[in-house]
């Protein structure tokens, strides 16, 4: 049991997923949004999900052209589980912080690029 | 929704809150069942838990009397969360380990206490 949720149960791994669902995306992009994610947690969380199929690491061209991020096919399997997070997590916010700007903590308003 | 996500996406998290919801627990039971968790980790996803009003720490007398961890009613909340990655985490060990074993790998054999 242990062994599915590490697949998924990374800090960052579920936020990660859901922001590649949103756009395949550079790692300075990612780091960026994810601030104040280091690059060696970032490094390591995105290396997890390349071994467990989720994410794929994309060279765009000889180096040093710039890497990208995306879901696999297999990756996109994971989205209910982040929708029914996102549910409770929108419940959640409410919950601690009384009401106050929920959407605006739940929507994606900085592009991933 | 990075603050929703770290709520439930610690790398135990979910896993402390489907075993706590079979039954409250001393913390060397979790730590029994959970290892290699180190009770350093654990303590400090406890904490985080319980920050969030997810897991409470029952003192059930005086000092040296054991400490249990159970879940909260708002803890309980989370289970849909639990049951999603459950079912996808199920499908991911089947397709990881070729299909050997899964009901034992996703069972609850152990008891935690």
């Amino acid at each position: 049991m242990a062994a599915a949720f590490a697949a998924v149960g990374g800090k960052w791994k579920l936020t990660l997923v859901y922001w590649l669902a949103h756009g395949e995306s550079h790692f300075a992009g990612l780091r960026r949004r994810g601030a104040p994610i280091t690059a060696k947690v970032l490094a390591e969380q995105l290396r997890e999900l390349e071994a467990d199929g989720l994410v794929e690491r994309v060279v765009t061209g000889p180096v040093p052209a710039p890497v990208i991020y995306r879901l696999t096919e297999y990756g996109t399997s994971v989205l209910p589980v982040v929708e029914s997070v996102r549910v409770w997590g929108e419940e959640h916010l409410r919950r601690s912080r009384g009401g106050v700007a929920v959407s605006e903590a739940m929507s994606c308003v900085y592009p991933v690029g």
